[in-house]
């Protein structure tokens, strides 16, 4: 048999899942589309991912690569793979990729949202998805104060601990935080593009953020902090129920 | 003790409840609002609503009156209900109301609205406020078509079976079918108001008007539902978790 290679785009509500990566006896996303692969084609395969998001983070559009000995159309892989997932997980594209494409490997910038619920009153309709905070945030000055942290820098003080990684050096390319208009004047939604992650690096973007919109921290200390290298400068890690991975781009 | 009317707004994710009103061994939205009442002011109330919403439909806006003797100020009331409540319901407001008041008698008005997730993949994360309609709908036949049901009219083919309501004249004051734009584009919004509603009304106009949006049944058929009142002529009443109840007028 010739080995395939596919590329997959996933949809999830977090909220059930201890993080993508799979680990045993864990409800997670990788598990339950593995036995959705399996169920669908009789064949078990190992997926490879662009981002491990963790346990109660979201995803518009997750990649996922699998390699495949299958020779269902792309077309049929992706209705059997929705027919048998849970309403939680849904595929929104299944692709033929170039030989050896490897989903974590080759992705070469990704887009998080983190949304805040900014109201004194929580809201029934968005709480699996946006983090309540109650207190008034400004922000414009979280805005601001983000900015120092665009470009190409080492992000140590933005890693929680218990990561792995030696090279703390990644590059934001965007970041904004903006309040919504109308009926989504409560909203506050902090969105960043980049080439790469640390372990939890936006939640504690957004908690470091979160210090200036509540005007504990002035427009200066973000920059401060990333000077710092040091964890225990920023602010706190935010809950995950609040963050979605909105994008992976390749090449 | 003086007797002291109050009037709560109320929303709710009707998904875990059997409806608004309170039955014997079923969870329902008055009952944890009159046992959150119970609790933090040890005082047996019993709930005056807008509208008995059915098994599984949301309110942004319900409204609520309560008789009560209770000398809390109506903001600890607030507060204290909220602390109590699971964060599926949420008080959104508590008012002093005139001597008298009742939330279903002195209601004038109510907005419903009805979404529809109407693109070939389910959504993840509007899953549980919209219905999922996968074949294409043409949303502004479906508001055409709509028009012909504004004004005073008897509603009687609109009415679900087991109501014991003799008087089926209603007057539709406003009806609306909209598809959003951009990231909303497969997002089609029915808005429905008027001075009242049969049992399951919104939901068979909205099934109505889905057999023009695909095709099945032309702009002229609804006028003819509507003349014949006669509940088998209509459409299907669709699920109620796409249906929100968003607001009551009072005087």
């Amino acid at each position: 048999m010739r080995a395939r290679w596919l590329k997959m785009t996933v949809a999830y509500d977090g909220g059930a899942y201890a993080g993508w990566q799979i680990q045993p006896d864990r409800l997670t996303v990788q598990g339950v589309v593995e036995s959705a692969w399996r169920e669908i084609t009789q064949e078990s395969v190992r997926l490879s991912a662009a981002g491990r998001t963790d346990a109660g983070v979201h995803a518009h559009g997750q990649v996922a690569g699998v390699v495949t000995e299958s020779h269902l159309p792309a077309e049929d892989l992706h209705r059997g793979l929705n027919a048998v997932l849970p309403d939680d997980v849904v595929v929104l594209a299944v692709e033929e990729a170039r030989k050896g494409f490897h989903a974590t490997h080759d992705a070469i910038g990704k887009r998080y949202r983190y949304q805040i619920h900014n109201g004194r009153i929580p809201s029934v309709f968005d709480r699996h998805f946006t983090w309540h905070y109650p207190r008034p945030l400004d922000a414009a000055a979280m805005h601001v104060a983000g900015q120092s942290l665009v470009g190409r820098h080492d992000f140590a003080s933005f890693e929680s601990a218990g990561s792995e990684r030696v090279d703390t050096v990644r590059t934001i390319t965007e970041l904004t935080v903006a309040r919504g208009t109308g009926e989504l004047a409560e909203q506050v939604t902090v969105e960043v593009a980049g080439d790469g992650f640390l372990y939890n690096m936006v939640r504690v973007i957004v908690g470091t953020l979160v210090e200036v919109g509540r005007g504990a921290r002035n427009i200066d200390w973000p920059p401060e902090v990333l000077a710092a290298r040091d964890r225990r400068r920023a602010g706190q890690t935010v809950p995950p129920h609040g963050l979605i991975l909105v994008r992976v781009d390749y090449e």
